[in-house]
């Protein structure tokens, strides 16, 4: 398998820790964003949203969407399983992954950081301002869920799961906007003991090929 | 099962569809968004984020996030399926999906366009521009993508998927903030026989009991 990605963009870190969860060999290609190399011909053949990850499979079928890759990695590579075999805990679990995905991320990346600047004339704080709110209303609600839902050691009980993938690189991206994460206690604990993993530590960006 | 949604939030269609997809019975409740009667008490205890969908279900837990409400119902009640048996093409379709809920969908909220314009002070047409572009931008991979991956009557092929579920209720907030939709004519026509069908006709924003 090959992964177009980019050690920064938190939906390739994701699908880098699934991947090491899971055991599974990848050779990694680096597309740097900034240069807008997921915009070449050749990149938007992959993907014609112009988006990173993208998970070329061995036959060439090309999958885009962190959360549909890591989907296919479960339903592919059943173990270690990524979510509880319970229906109403798997949505449980689920809903804790798209709340980053769909609530906190998306608001974040830097095609919306470039428009608010690019377009709406917003240079200086605004952008950063804007990513720690997005990120702090989404914590503030995950720090409750996962407070609520689980007495374990992860986002949800003593298993490692689709939370926790999703996660980590959100809380590497609330870092790197100097987000005040005091305010989340039980998330921080969560996240120390997750970068203690071998499969984190292998996927975090700073040790990537492309890493800057 | 109770339903707690809006009748004009995009999640909540999603999930009326899936529902009425599956034939399975449903009541529901209307939480006015404009109101903030997500963030009352009792809302807030059922989902400490403050949105909509909730799905009650009969034991009393309370799914959130429509995606991950989504997986539920069709891994609970595989008949009619909305995703196809094949792992690769699963992901195909979880991806056209997602498309719409992480790349389109967060970025036009109520929550969103209301900090553009209360913290950033945009009034008047920025908010629907905004809002214009990035339907503008995902529709165009969603077009093309669509077309590279069925020639048949829905998003993927002649079955009702899940793809299918969530361009739908995109498609009325599109609508709502006249957005020019001609250059996605293979869009128009999926949509055009989504609409027709009874499951995505009852489940309409103005057929609901709280439509305004």
């Amino acid at each position: 398998m090959k992964l177009y990605g980019y050690f920064r963009s938190s939906a390739s870190y994701r699908v880098r820790i699934a991947l090491n969860l899971k055991g599974l060999a990848y050779q990694q290609i680096a597309l740097h964003l900034r240069r807008g190399e997921q915009r070449t011909d050749e990149s938007l053949a992959r993907n014609p949203q112009g988006l990173v990850p993208v998970l070329k499979l061995g036959d060439g079928t090309c999958l885009t969407q962190s959360s549909a890759i890591l989907e296919y990695l479960e339903e592919c590579h059943p173990e270690p399983a990524l979510l509880p075999s319970r229906l109403e805990e798997r949505a449980v679990v689920r809903a804790l992954a798209q709340l980053i995905c769909c609530e906190i991320q998306p608001l974040n990346n830097t095609r919306v950081l470039a428009y608010l600047g690019q377009e709406l004339g917003h240079e200086g704080p605004v952008p950063e301002r804007w990513s720690r709110h997005w990120i702090a209303e989404g914590f503030a609600a995950l720090e409750s869920l996962v407070e609520c839902s689980s007495e374990g050691r992860y986002c949800y009980g003593d298993r490692v799961g689709l939370a926790d993938v999703c996660l980590v690189p959100q809380w590497y991206n609330a870092e790197r906007v100097a987000c005040d994460l005091a305010p989340y206690p039980r998330l921080t604990a969560v996240v120390e003991r997750l970068r203690a993993l071998p499969a984190f530590a292998a996927a975090a960006p700073e040790v990537q090929p492309d890493a800057e």
